[in-house]
């Protein structure tokens, strides 16, 4: 009962709560205090990363579980997994220079898109089968 | 199983991807590069455009999907393409100008109060039925 | 049928409403046209208060609802309530004076991170019973 899916949701959401906690941490370093949002390279960086997780959550949350509740729940998972990791290295990446943040950002947006493409189809075939009684799985193996 | 409720968001998540685009589209026609987010007029509407889509998602979501659950999955995926279709305009209008991003606001904001509406009526009267024993629809038609 | 999950989350989402109307106020208050986010100390306290919910809000959806989901309907809903008010605190304590963000904040993590646990607590047992046969409970009571 998406015992996966949440958990893997569960995982994403602390890791965004640890991205969030690093901008506090970049605010003391370079002694920024809210509600500035502006001072140090660093920190803009730091602070554009975060931003750009926070754009992206939504997203990665509505294609993670509609690939997961209507295709396969263990590869949507993994894919979330491989997602978390990705943003890490974006976010880390993206701190440490502007260039960084791009093999990050171009593996989220891969996973993004493989984990649409499979909801796609697992909506498309399910809307098949539900409302005009097509088993487009049976019409394949045929 | 909730499949037009998810084929529907899982068509704005991609929409509002597809906005997130257009912010970097409008980085490298005005040359502002990450993490600036300062510049030319056009490119601070469509920076502040694409954060208000992104504010707005998760409350749209959230209303969408209790509105969908809990009343008619039929009329929340309806309302939810016009959504769609309204922060649609709602971008393009406000990175034309200033002004032009009202008729779009106040479109996704009826849309937004209509599917808050519908998952209050279908919540209030799941919790009766369910807690208190009370069917308002069996009241209502005596 | 997560009835009071589903109450909860719409009251979340328009109280988030709510809040986003105040950053318009604000802008009506101090005079500040969109696009334009700086002005007025009290104004960017405002803006930047919003934003900060607004960054929250997803975490607080999935905490919220993987754990209750997995472990107490009921006990996360409570919890739910008490996040709103916490929120409500951040907010217009923010708004008044930079300190006055603090309490509202340490409240709103305290709820998320008792969420959180709950949630793990949840998944964990859910994976165990699920894929290795394992009843926590049981065990536990033995």
């Amino acid at each position: 009962m998406v015992l996966l899916l949440s958990a893997v949701s569960l995982l994403s959401a602390l890791h965004l709560g640890y991205l969030t906690r690093q901008v506090g941490k970049s605010r003391s370093i370079h002694g920024i205090t809210p509600p500035a949002v502006n001072g140090a390279p660093e920190f803009e960086r730091t602070f554009r990363a975060h931003q750009n997780c926070v754009e992206f959550y939504p997203i990665f949350l509505v294609v993670f579980w509609t690939a997961g509740l209507h295709t396969s729940e263990v590869l949507a998972a993994v894919l979330g997994l491989f997602y978390i990791y990705a943003q890490h290295c974006f976010f880390f990446g993206y701190q440490a220079s502007s260039k960084g943040r791009l093999s990050g950002f171009y593996a989220s947006l891969v996973i993004i898109i493989t984990l649409a493409n499979l909801a796609t189809v697992g909506i498309f075939s399910g809307i098949l089968d539900e409302y005009f009684d097509i088993d487009l799985k049976k019409k394949i193996l045929k």
